[in-house]
């Protein structure tokens, strides 16, 4: 241990070596550093001057307690680092036939080497993740749990553990770029709808607008009263939609049916799907969306939460439009502008919700810089939407309503 | 009208001429009067005795109310019914450019006539999807509301219309079977949610089983709680699962984690994918997860609460299991051997949650008789399940987590 | 057996019983047997005149061969038909542990009965898919092959078997309705894509007009040349497209690159995403794309051979267009009723090839006359589709370059 | 320009600043360079030692042509870099409204400055992807292309531009990584398939063992001729697959039918989905696969070509089995040890067919080193495999069976 005495701090140095930044050995560890809370210095860093040259990289750890230190020497293990001070690996013995020790090594699938006294550093055979390193014949192994035996040596965390990342292969090969991905269906949401409350918070504060992308889906799937209660908490101030929400939110108004499908269980009608033509034909013959919210026809919902409060609505025709509404921009460049008029305003945080048509369009109008959370039941919208190419933009695959269930109740506690 | 003077009801007689078993016109008709509580009476059905002959049918509605008769005879006019009383059909002029009259016809896709004053019926030009029907040059035509000038007469709902619904093709055409769906991610899923609580109630009183087959997306989706709370409620028999649900339920008890994502918003660590295979060699060290409640290491979660209250517990092997947990069968005939001898002991309702492998698995094992719910945000596991031809089966799109939430609310209300 | 002496045609009587029109069974028993080529005559239909009612029907099989005739009976039996002449069923040791005998039954999920001699009708427990059926205990039970043992008496095909669908509810259970999909990944996509050519040459004999709707995906998976060679062929009539779809076209004619990634497996340019601005901008300089195809300047891809051959192009604007380029209608209204002209001219077949957005307005605009081929590799876009009520509507789950090539492979054989 | 007089290389000296390592600004500078093959050699790396601390850096390219050169300035400008030397941003008047000159720079979504003589760097208003850079009001500002006017000056590529890219916040954001991806349905996909065909042969000569996992589709999709033409080839020393993928290739052998289907469009019976069991039973009649090849029974497919090959084929159970096989692994761990045993001999390709299940577990298994193609029709399964962490895993969104007929073309031209 390199400890030094100042500060009650505990330190650590580590080393890494190859080509520790375009195979993004180094930027990882920085990320990782960052967060996790641990501070770092760079103490040493040669760069390959050339592509074909390697670089090497010292940096010493800081940290305020010796268990997080130790937390991100793990983690930074399996991007290349590994101490300077080395010491020799620990083993512990398999307590019974197909279970490891309680603090054994859970491997990677990268080359591993451990450093056994008297040897040095030596070779993983069999490189395979989540299994345990057993030393069989003096030589260490990859084995599954299953296949310990009892009384086994079997590696434990700690040091003398080192491993090497996958270089990118130099030379030219286009089409693999960096991999990974930050959508998922499997990731848990809370921490993502937390970081959009506070962009919302922000925003209001910096007095930037915020932009809410809403697709039909937030009507049919059942999310209306949640985005209409959102509005009325005042974070909403610009809507951009089409003719197809706001038509399913006022058939709810007039019919109480989506899509002609009784909100209230009641059977379903074929005839039913006339409902949306009928609701656009009120709203033609009463002039505008306006003209029906100011004459009483059109008593709740959406639009008429939109209309009542004040917040801006952008509609945009398309092609598979009926009708459509009076207010509906027919011309697509006349909406497109339409659109840039208010995100020149200045935009502090855009949600997109089930939306891929307007959230493509709306993603092409956006600087980088807006923080952007896109939520789509469909995986794919994401993809289009990942080449933004911000760390700002992020993409959860889940229902909307139960999106917009959790923000609210987010936003509605004490910043 | 054919009313008769007894029992106030309302009744009207109207007639089908086609192929009007397989190309469905009969069976739709009779789905949609019995789905909207509107009697019927065959009072002739002349079958065509060879498939090239067509066959006629004449029924006699009745309704309790003139608007529910209403109602149902514009349901059944797309499906090829037509009164046997012949009126014409009434006109209104259109009351501006752009606007129809309130209660004008809106049109199907279907071939159309007309039954104009003084001529008869007339076939409607240009048919088309929700439009209206103008007379133009003395001949109907379909036009869409964008299109139509003010004082042009518009066909309005009512009698005088007739409609002919597609026909099934005479000879062999092989791949074309029945159409439509009952899976959609579009659909209002309360009523389904109240159907499915409505079966448990049926199963726990005619002393059936109910089981839930569940995937590891309950857990790492954050439906852990809920799934808790229904086990909770005893209205869970059966448990159906793999190795993966196990552990990530165990892995949130010891770490607080999820496939390595702490649940409480905190930083997340590389090195907590490693996680799931220490919570594995735990329970392998205990010996089963039985031994891990009762030595009090295993305090929470799903199996925990499975333990505790009695349900019984499947856990089938795959191949990409980790470990496994000691519990897990990993011969999969003795798997599909365990679980068939459940399914054996009676089954009311079966809930699918989130889980294609089981489900399929699952669902090859069920009589056709068992009623079926299966919860996946992923649309293509119910395209797999929906060959099971049954009117029983239901595919919901959506979050397990919102399903189950919804649920409980559902089976907390009296019955 | 029922079998008449004329005409050396095989016969058989079978009857079924229950709600046997609303329940399906018998339409599905009409599709089945029109499928096969084997004729029927309704000698009986005794149809319930009330919904609680049940029927009954008798038809007469008839059929030039006898394995013919077997094959029918054995797909009516489990849509519930069964010989009016009952025999007794017939049994087979089977040959080895987990091995059945050759011509075993092979079960459904469905509630099924066999005729035991000097028993009569027995009800065969456990029901479950693909197993056979054992006798234990004088009983008649499901078993999987694997826990068949050796000698035991197992249930051939043939006579003495009759099963029950699950028929539909009485009462209002509105969610239910038919269920099934004709959408499919895992079906063979050949006798489609020959139906598809069918259609086509059928549409060239009557004069009426083949319409392709193409969604960009058309160009960048790479099927743009396989598409020109179909409109060389004279068998496009009418294209309906968006701005994207020729922008993408144009960008390899100019610069060899789609969405910037060189066709040429060369290396791909961040900067490459840039081409498809600045093709837009030199046919804007050109003033249309028929300038710029006369001036010389294009001179290949879909744009260029619709020109050439005079193929009629719809562009139509969307919200996401980049541009436009000088030919694409940018008012939503003016675009539909330029495609509404050209459908109301009559079209014979419409093929819509990955083009979600553009599928459902023009599946809007069509007649439900109109046989339809929908292609795309993504699922959803066939189930928005699914809803248009036609036989003649169809959903291929595949990649539109492979359905290219195959049609192009079929249009080319002597018909 | 800093053109140095030697060897007939073009020169050009770039600098950037700020959070250059771990916002990924230098690396992907990297990335780029080495894909375009232009060498770089970093004259200056100035680390910001701890976390706020900013970089610089200044890089010397040099590259055979000037072309070539210029093209890796435009690339990198998008990461920030910059040239020391800086010039005047040059502008063209717009020929006509709505068309921007020819060489006009087109936009990122980046803040972005231009260099104005007299007047310095100035910030261009209004960051939008895709547009023109228009002076107006002696302010550069973002205009979408039909918004120019003639006669404006409007921005060419070249020198006197430079962009901010977005870095990545300080402080722990722990959810946001990396983003974009490489699996996309919309990139060309020659370039894969012709570095998956690459590898195949390094693998051969190297004597590493290509791998081939496959899942059922690949047999319903119609690809198995495909893949047998792919063993023949002997470019496939090992198979991994489960029961379902042999069982439907026997079932075509015995039957020419796949799930029933007929191959040859003849009408489908609903009977015929028996013949997968009747399969089954015929193999457990004969004993194994490779009994039933030797006494002439099973003439044709992927398990007769393997057989007659000497192919190795491990089949791997799973709960949703019919039957199994004879030949079939039925315990889970086994199976594991099965394929890890032949992973141990060394794995110098693997390519994962259409098997979300089998892919996943032998992902697991593989060490990070060995390159992985994963075709799937189905997004979802390269989004669960990008984890992998590994610059030569990648996945295509294709039908295997086009990936298939690409690849027997590519390795049939000479290497």
């Amino acid at each position: 241990m390199a400890d030094l005495p100042s500060a009650g701090r505990h330190r650590q140095v580590v080393e890494l070596r190859g080509h520790i930044i375009d195979s993004l050995m180094l930027p990882r560890i920085m990320e990782e550093l960052m967060g996790l809370g641990v501070e770092y210095e760079i103490q040493q860093l040669d760069v390959g001057h050339r592509q074909s040259d390697t670089s090497y990289a010292r940096l010493e750890l800081s940290s305020p307690s010796d268990v997080l230190l130790a937390t991100a020497l793990r983690e930074i293990q399996a991007f290349g680092a590994s101490p300077v001070d080395v010491v020799d690996a620990t083993f512990a013995p398999a307590p019974a036939d197909g279970v490891f020790p309680e603090h054994f090594f859970a491997t990677t699938n990268l080359e591993t080497e451990v450093h056994l006294g008297g040897v040095g550093w030596t070779r993983v055979r069999y490189p395979e993740m989540d299994c345990g390193i057993v030393v069989r014949e003096g030589v260490p192994q990859c084995e599954p749990m299953s296949d310990v035996h009892c009384g086994e040596p079997v590696l434990l965390t700690g040091g003398g553990i080192r491993m090497s990342p996958v270089e990118r292969p130099r030379g030219t090969t286009p089409m693999f770029g960096f991999m990974g991905s930050t959508i998922s269906s499997e990731k848990p949401k809370g921490s993502v709808i937390r970081q959009a409350a506070e962009w919302m918070r922000i925003a209001r504060r910096e007095g930037k607008q915020i932009l809410v992308v809403a697709g039909p889906a937030v009507v049919h799937t059942g999310s209306r009263e949640s985005f209409v209660r959102l509005i009325e908490t005042g974070y909403v101030d610009t809507v951009f939609a089409g003719n197809a929400l706001a038509v399913h939110d006022i058939e709810i108004a007039f019919f109480g049916t989506s899509l002609g499908v009784p909100l209230d269980g009641g059977p379903s009608l074929d005839s039913g799907h006339e409902h949306h033509v009928r609701a656009i034909n009120r709203i033609r013959a009463a002039g505008s969306i306006r003209a029906a919210v100011e004459s009483g026809a059109l008593t709740s919902g959406i639009m008429h939460a939109c209309t009542v409060r004040g917040t801006d609505v952008v509609l945009c025709g398309s092609i598979r439009d009926d009708g459509p509404l009076p207010d509906v921009i027919t011309d697509v460049i006349a909406s497109q502008r339409a659109m840039r008029s208010r995100v020149r305003e200045g935009v502090g945080i855009a949600l997109m919700l089930s939306s891929m048509l307007h959230s493509i369009a709306v993603g092409n109008l956006l600087p980088a810089s807006v923080p952007t959370v896109c939520v789509d039941i469909n995986p794919s919208v994401h993809t289009k939407l990942a080449d933004r190419g911000s760390f700002q933009t992020v993409g959860l695959v889940m229902d909307v309503g139960s999106f917009l269930s959790d923000l609210l109740a987010v936003l509605s506690e004490p910043a």
